[in-house]
């Protein structure tokens, strides 16, 4: 756990050009319990930053550290440091400039593209929500998709469409940034209906996902190359899942 | 095959506001072969004709035979139904005001259509090949499809796109007028790829066929409902069609 | 929605040979809601026409607008005129010489061949239902059949038949009219019983819908080719159609 | 193989209404390759008949070896008994009054036909070949079929259609006798095309099989209910695969 | 259906070697409903037989009708002519010498073979059902078919086996008689399923059928080749089917 | 095309913080073939440049347009915006920071993958290509995975795994970065394959695609988002392949 | 009965090193029900055990029974003999040195997994439930693979993993030992999630069963080749098996 | 390398009852092409071996180079324990007590049986091949199941059966010991017949696997569980398996 939280907080400073040179975290054990508890806040107590990597330029308690006699001066380095952290701490959590629009091909397909909507929230991914048939409203499809290319926020668009999927690759063939298909598939046709997804036309790059939170994390993880605060949730999803594994599987033991 | 003559030129003359009260056609046997052939010509000794069903105005021979004297106005009267005859004969095959417009989304399918346009030029249904993508040529495609709807021509469209099929579905929830899905269906994928033709979103029309001849005989039957010639093609194609499978018996019955 | 009522109207007047030149329909802001709402009658003050695409014999008040003088004369010819109007608008919606036929394999397939009917009703086209089997009644089949393509009305014939689709072919290798198939598929075997009314042999030209609205739309498109009343039903529910994705695009919109 | 031999000719025996209690083959080793061989002609020497099961009327050489002395009469009756012997063997391979007769939907069918021809005069099951579409010749389908049935010959009747197979049931729906659908199936397609043979509606009892070889069997075990000839040839046939299996085994105990 | 119980009594009476030459049945029309009833029973009286096909000697009414005086000794041959009919008319429903026997694979199919046995059964044929695996009493199997094909009476095998079909197959290729597998389907696994039963290796000849109503009609279709009653029960069910239709057609026109 | 190359330059110059605000190409008209051709370079001359976005800093011939005397000063400014213009031209086509990755489990996956590298560098994108089993070499997988991820650069990964595809999935549920699985899907077995793809448990976000050509195009509109050199290539793709279409549309209606 | 009962003792007392030579277990019949009842024990007077098959070792009451005269020192050795045999019979059903670990990817199918537990509980095989997913936490499970291979008593693997089976192969390809798939299918995506388990490339071994209960019995029938406990226990199944259906048979012909 | 190396004679020297404490190899570099070389022969001189995990037993060199002084009868220790040792490396690769029985419906498929036999000896299992059919030979092809299992050697039944798969379920309900099922898939049908093999009944274990190769190593891994030899096989190919990817991937970073 310390070290994905190393990671992500790494990845953050580094994003305003600082380097996160080394940081603890303190755990203690509840004795009623036995369980491992997190016994620490994390600050810059905590943690040493080099701005530009360059040790020079430190900016933390690590320049009281090392001072070998306690001056005003010294104080007031450490106190102007504190000051340059807090400011930038505000930083470290930006307005994303990234989003997913999800397109449905009808009303009906509303709590499949919630779901995706949901998941997108939980990951830090902005989503808007439209509805609008290639089939049925192809003008008013094309004008909708033009824009949001327009607005130069980059955008991963999510198509759904049941049945047959004119939806993602007639959004795929007039964009120039990604397209997942994420089909509403029911049991009894989600077999066939896929293949309208999937067997495209050279020229469209748009891929597929079959399940609403699969989308979403696929937009995440497009979006994580170059936003490191989505980055750091995909991050803490991974470790969320790898601890909810261990946690069954130390369960499935007593059950023995 | 005496029936079906006489329908196809029964369904001829009405078109033109005449009933074909009977007619006869005549065979012989040709002694070397014992085939039946045809030893008569069709014309106007050979059948009788009343305008707008009214057996007073009949315009043939008939008007001679029935003659108690032949006087030159009754010759006169022959002759005068004889050109009367012969001027309506030449509207028998008006150039036909229908056509089929083949859509393929793709030039690579282009043998696949010409089967169509040969299909269709066989049963009298002039036809007309366009290349267009629905996901790649989206706005294209509309305008192609709107001059079509606009010249006011009736018109069967047929699509042909193979793999994902949008051309199809994106043609007929933007038409008013039949399309027919054609797509080139492959032995590996063609039982996953029909069902982007066949699982439609409500709202939509288009109907499909497997085979380019069959594409060409579903426009020309739905053309057939307002024009006699191509019903006439149609008509005459079936007889063919059980001729051919009388003579395949006969042959399969003396191999034994 | 001008656009869409105007080109109904004006194909409407085409069919009786007059152009309708142009047309106005006011609209207002209903205070209370901000809804736009039709504040208008449509006729023969709103618009005018140009029997044979002839303006000299325009019949509407135009001839009265245009005149220097308020003759009696001038009265009497707008008074002609609007009876003239008012005759031929009873021609307008006329009964239809078309119709579609449901033929279904088993008494069973009622319901779904009750929804294909009521589709065709919205849409003005009439259907009657038969049931006949194909297989166990081959013969009266081919009686009804014949009936059917007798009696002269353009029809479109639809085949309804679970399982192993042999009324369809049966039907189409019969007939001269155009033959749909909308088999009544259910999950577990649907993917499988369609490919009967697929896989056809040569020389049929059956046409396949999966959906009983679908059925009942396609042969309306059909019949809409040489009637203009349903052409105009087919081209409203177009318009229906793109009004409710848009509602329900701006639905999603507020959702958010 | 005896006892394969003694169950032919003792239902072959029976037939004509004669118990056949006991019967002896001799075989031999042949020196040079060890292969057993059939060192014996089955004949009146090698078994004991009793017309009707009734001992005291044996017809055999066993009238003979019961003899106290060799009277001319005793001899007589041995001769009498061998002529009546000699009469009765050969009504025991009557012309069979039974058949199989094969429909094909399209004369493109007959080397499939043609197997099961062949595999059915194998088996001594007279076969003969048609060609009749259901779907584009349905009333002489319907003649063809009729005509079988009226001439009492009890016949199973095979219908090899490709594709959608319309010809199985609707022969089936039309027919008391059995129907065995035997589609030539493709790599391609056959997994789709089977469907149209297998699911059918309620009041038709045609089965279907997958291999031409399996369609004769399956009409011969059929047949072989009430005709001991075809009985002893699918017991023959059974022998000899039996067999073929046996050395194939040996064959490959010996290359390990 | 005059024609119909002609077709029965008639192959009824050629059992007995009689010739039915012809027959009359009355229908009468019951006013209150406008429903056509038989009005007749059918006996002696309205019909002529010519045992062997011979008119001489004509063993019915006809006899005295043909009189020219009625004599005693007339009278008499009528009396005696009648008692000889009646003695046969006892014969005409025999106890069958056939049957079906269903083998099933695990008791928890006996819902699926019940539904068989009540088909055969509708349809006069003997019925019996055995519990028994290929799988797992392999032997077992192999010694209840062979007592069945020992008893000699002429019988059909159903196999009915859930998910991988060995039963069928292994009856068959064990049996000289025919096997019919009848699998009980499921709808998640049954187009899976089915292949067990279709795609069986050279040798074997079983046919599928997949509804048990069918599985019955065919085993009666077999043995109807071989028994007046029970072609005679096939032929009824036919028109039972036939007159379903019908009223159903008539059901639907007026529901309109 | 004018459109297309403004967008692809407007956005280069964006990167380098400068608003592209018109531009002109010339065209003319090949009198031999009536082909339009470039007849222009795009320079410095023909179009105006605003960095910031601020008109007073523009940095082209504009400046020389607008002077109302030419003198030395001027000239020198128009010089001096040249050179800065013909510097930072040198910046718009930067290294880029962004590459795709190709893991396949298999070396004889090798031609499949060459086809992804050779689109992605058609589009500009780098691309590696490694061989790693995610069965047989899991933990060398991770560890190469890992490597990647730590190197900083924004890495789309695609995962090419014939049969059942554990390599994507493995990849995906230890990546934070997007993985697209591109398995090479033959004919006979691709349709089953396909899944191992798709069905993927919870936690997982990959995307899938069927053509190598997809891959590459997918994940160069991934890059596109915040790498404008790679945006214009997808840009210019698609104009291409619209021009494409055109021009073989051209051809078909000609081949009438 | 009695033949299985004998062979499940005389392979328990060969892995002892002794041969059991005979032995007898008397039946009686209950009168109220006519039910065979088992009226025996068995023990050491039932039974003849050899020690390493050498008849002059022989440890039962054999030995009394040859005895010429009852001396004291036979009597010892009797009592020796049974001694011998209580202290070896002790040994016959020892803590088996095998078990079966089952994986799965969820915890969510703990309950597929707990029917495997207990069908391999019934059959004596010691089984452990894990839950570890390849995908997720793919460095855990290689660890736990190589903790149960390490501790050298012999297992067998079986993997549960839903959708696509990453689990079962990536064990497979890191194992020595053998690994059974037996993934969770639903009717719905079953069909196709199976392939994921099956399509494996080359240098895997892993295989595959339906169903949980044959999981178990896989792992049994492996650990059985070399251990007789469960050995007699998969033996006593089938018998178990073999009886059920033999009743199942005689109530199902009592129900006719 | 070493540690593969290392575990295979530790569990060789273990089925011996000895411990293998410490083993060195030496390798080389080829300084010609930088190729890593094995420079060492592994022998006694190479290991310590501690018989029954006793040190004090130990049967190596180490008892030499312990020795203070070199004395005769130091010497002959030694000589001794290299007498001892060279006897048991022979019993090191002991003749198996395992084998692999191959089964296979028809001749026909030899050459996939013959793939098997050829993976098998490759791994050290002892391989035959027979030809039985469970449909055809049913008799038979238990009595050779029975013998096999009679002979008391660990067996690992293969099926090879082409289309419907009746013989490893009739052999695996039959048998106690382990069945793999393997059938000879062709791309056409190979999908529809695979559930021959895995839709069994309840009650029978036998598993599947689609590859010749991978049913060779299946059975290898189940029989490693007992023997170290082929344990030892499983562990070296997996190695070869291994370094062959590293290999493959080296490759294609250099083709970069």
């Amino acid at each position: 756990t310390t070290v994905t939280v190393f990671e992500i907080l790494e990845r953050s400073w580094a994003s305003l050009d600082c380097s996160l040179i080394d940081m603890k975290i303190e755990f203690g054990v509840k004795p009623s319990t036995g369980e491992i508890v997190l016994a620490d806040v994390i600050d810059s107590d905590s943690w040493r930053l080099w701005p530009s990597g360059d040790k020079r330029l430190m900016k933390d308690k690590q320049v009281y550290r090392e001072l070998r006699e306690v001056t005003q001066e010294a104080l007031d380095t450490v106190k102007r440091n504190f000051e340059w952290v807090a400011e930038r701490v505000k930083l470290l959590i930006p307005k994303p400039n990234a989003r997913a629009v999800v397109f449905m091909g009808s009303a009906s397909d509303m709590p499949h593209c919630e779901k995706i909507r949901t998941s997108c929230q939980q990951l830090g991914v902005p989503c808007e929500l439209r509805v609008s048939s290639a089939h049925k409203g192809t003008e008013e499809t094309m004008k909708i998709l033009a824009e949001y290319e327009g607005e130069g926020i980059p955008t991963v668009f999510i198509a759904v469409a049941g049945r047959s999927n004119g939806l993602g690759p007639v959004l795929s063939g007039n964009a120039t940034w990604p397209v997942i298909n994420c089909p509403p598939l029911s049991g009894d046709w989600g077999s066939h209906d896929i293949w309208s997804s999937m067997r495209l036309p050279s020229g469209l790059g748009c891929a597929t996902v079959m399940f609403p939170e699969a989308a979403a994390l696929c937009a995440a993880q497009i979006l994580a190359l170059n936003d490191h605060v989505i980055w750091g949730n995909v991050r803490a999803k991974q470790l969320n899942t790898w601890i909810g594994l261990k946690e069954a599987d130390k369960k499935s033991r007593n059950d023995k």
